[in-house]
């Protein structure tokens, strides 16, 4: 390439064009694309492997904090959407609206719609208002509560303009809501469900996230207050990662959640509501992926190791696939994700497919290799510079050590690319400062400056948001950035 | 009572009226119930808790198979689902359609859809056709094949008469669509999904089976050939519980699945599509409910076995309590699925929940047991006659035996059930004298008398349809039965 740059699997490359980047690692990790269905996505094979690895994770977590899973209409009748009147109005504009229940011949050929519904039906946008309906049911007395309920489904918002994970009209998530007798319990709990999903992002997805209740005008539809876990993607771009909400009495009482309490009157319950999605998805890669494509935490990683068997003569393949596959017998009886890679495809893409799919560790066996009991392994995250020479026993024995390293460095270079991202500013003229170039990361400013009549055309502007108070001010930061 | 009969937990009782104590079963047991949005039904906690043990132990057997999971749009175009003509003749009429995509004040009050879609969007009711859109994408050449895909997700046929589990305009199921080169390839892997079927009901839902194929006025909407898996419920009526299609080229033909072959021409693939729903679910419990209940198998029971700490003098409960969570953590180390209920509730009720929500083993810990070191444990098959005290350590022992007796003896009493209710007939005056009864089971008949002149005024007259040709006879017999 004579002193030109390096040779990419992705281009543009993230300096060069971040958005058709992020759609480009989609595409060549082969997790996504977009559907026929406008604004609706495909997950596929790789991509759900990695949902399915957060979801049991993430599931385990939950159920330790005494939440039972259940499984609510994903139909909603217009009438229930309507009872909470900020509710409504946060979620009327994007509304997938079911109208009939049969099909007819069209005049002239093809078909329509007929037998039209008495009251139209929403595709639930999120399910306070059908679960709140239940829980009307189910609580009665104070030995009810609390009650903790979660579905894993799939949720529907009618979107303009989508990107595949990040915004799109049909994702998957999971929503919890959660009752209460008290005021105090609701909001311990809107903080302890953001708790377990910062606990989440860092510890299993290796984001690095900030712990924030949001300005009111951010606040969920309904709610009281709204808690989130902010990151920061390497456009320095704000992420909303996950969202906790207490909702106080006011679905309660829309709705008629009561129970009788210990003085043996008539309380309307105090509800909490708390949600992460696939979005988590475009976030991961948006914080880890590079030039070459993604790169997958080790802990949910859909193949934590892949096994290339390298061929240079026809006459050892079997010698050489019995080899691969003995080693990924010994990594799996240690309980590793092993994925042989025993395509008819040649090793230089074998080489590539597992760059870009972010596999963490590669591993190549060959006939030298075998000869010598050996094996040669790469690490994603550090490249070819990683590459090293053992033998079986020994790489079997430091695998687990290997990818232990690889989910703490992406978790510190992530933390440490925020941290150099983060400016304090004092005034709307800092903050103006602070935004004038390409990637500027987040501004952390008094909470008073929001009140200051400058700062609202800038915002309005450069098309800022106030991302949350971070808990560690006490309230007495806020933070602003762009954000997806 | 005075030589009347034994109290039962749910009246009436399945002589009295099956359909009534079915729904009753499902209350008493909370596993579910209906919801205000008609149709669809709202799966608790208890229930929800069954699904996802048999959702991950199906979900490991149909990975064994090579068998990758996705994520495909809930939405169809509507011109998507014409395109397979007995397909959508099918469907078309139980489809919900979305119309609109947004929500604006209504005059004189309320809200009303707006924004017309251009084209009618159908919630899917299957997903043949938008996943056979994406094959046609994925799949270009034989070295692409076999493609095995599945999902799980939530489909919609809206249905006029609901009954929970069984028949209910939303359902949850899992969905395979595989892909292949050859004919040969399909029909076997119809067949080899049927087998998996088989053995995930016989082994872990303690559900005979008998495996056949449908004849063709009961076959999937454009398929060639469907195999199913039917069940004999305990009112006699036959309950299919899982199917498997072989959709030979005709749906690769109507959306254009297209590979090039080892001989270099364009060739359509052979495609197939098989699937289970929470419809099992029903078929459980009218195969293993007693008139105290549900008797769940313990393989994905919920709560295999519930210590109830029985306390006599308040003084005690502290003692009895660790005692009674003592036990729950020996037996969780063998991972098994322990629950103590520690309900403020009375003893007596507290037994009852145990029987009607058929916990495989109840084990009562009071103080003169934990004096003693002992535990009283009763079978749910068996009930109190099975009755026995023993000390922790001869429990602990044998818990895991005595949990495989009762998924063993579920099994064979619903086998025995089963094949005392199979009438072999020879002429349709011999298959009327069959279902004269009121639980008549099901009539196995030579092949030959469907074409009996007088057979199908019969099965109208009597509401029978033919339940499959079962493989044991080869094609030669047919099964008869009344259906749900």
């Amino acid at each position: 390439m004579g002193g030109g740059k390096a040779k990419t699997a992705i281009t543009p490359t993230r300096d060069e064009d971040f958005p058709t980047w992020y759609q480009n690692v989609i595409r060549a990790a082969d997790m996504a694309e977009n559907s026929p269905v406008r604004g609706c996505m495909i997950i596929k094979p790789y991509g759900y492997a990695l949902w399915e690895n957060m979801q049991r994770v993430f599931d385990g977590m939950i159920k330790r904090e005494g939440v039972q899973n259940a499984y609510f209409p994903l139909l909603i009748p217009l009438s229930f959407l309507s009872r909470e009147a900020e509710h409504v109005e946060g979620f009327a504009k994007e509304c997938a609206v079911v109208t009939h229940h049969r099909l007819v011949a069209a005049e002239g050929g093809g078909l329509k719609p007929a037998g039209e519904l008495e009251e139209p039906l929403i595709v639930r946008p999120t399910s306070e208002t059908i679960i709140g309906d239940s829980m009307a049911r189910w609580i009665q007395s104070y030995r009810d509560l609390p009650l903790k309920l979660n579905q894993w489904c799939n949720v529907m918002r009618w979107e303009m303009r989508t990107r595949m994970f990040l915004r799109t009209s049909e994702f998957l998530w999971q929503e919890g809501h959660n009752a209460f007798e008290t005021a105090e319990e609701a909001r311990a709990d809107a903080l302890k469900m953001l708790d377990v999903y910062a606990e989440f992002a860092r510890d299993y997805l290796a984001l690095p996230v900030i712990c924030g209740e949001k300005t009111a005008d951010e606040r969920f539809p309904g709610a009281v207050a709204t808690y989130a876990i902010e990151g920061m993607m390497q456009d320095g771009k704000a992420l909303q990662a996950g969202t906790s909400h207490d909702l106080g009495q006011n679905f309660a009482r829309s709705i008629g959640i009561l129970f009788q309490g210990r003085d043996g009157q008539e309380h309307h319950a105090y509800t909490t509501s708390w949600g992460i999605s696939t979005r988590l998805i475009g976030g991961m890669l948006m914080t880890h992926g590079d030039d070459d494509g993604m790169l997958m935490p080790p802990k949910v990683a859909p193949q934590q190791i892949v096994i290339i068997p390298v061929i240079r003569d026809e006459s050892t393949q079997g010698a050489v696939y019995e080899y691969a596959n003995k080693i990924a017998a010994q990594l799996r009886d240690k309980g590793l994700r092993v994925f042989v890679d025993e395509r008819e495809e040649r090793t230089p893409n074998k080489m590539w497919d597992a760059v870009k799919k972010g596999i963490p560790l590669r591993v190549e066996a060959g006939q030298r290799e075998m000869e010598a009991g050996d094996v040669t392994c790469v690490r994603r995250d550090l490249g070819k510079d990683s590459k090293e020479t053992l033998s079986v026993e020994a790489f079997c024995a430091k695998a687990e050590t290997l990818l232990e390293d690889i989910q703490r460095n992406l978790y510190s270079r992530a933390e440490k690319f925020r941290d150099e991202r983060i400016s304090d500013v004092k005034t709307v003229a800092d903050l103006q400062a602070c935004f004038a170039g390409d990637a500027p990361g987040f501004a952390k400013a008094p909470l008073a400056l929001l009140d200051d009549p400058a700062y609202a055309p800038l915002r309005d502007e450069l098309s800022l948001t106030t991302r949350c108070m971070p808990f560690e001010d006490e309230g007495r930061t806020v933070l602003i950035g762009k954000a997806y």
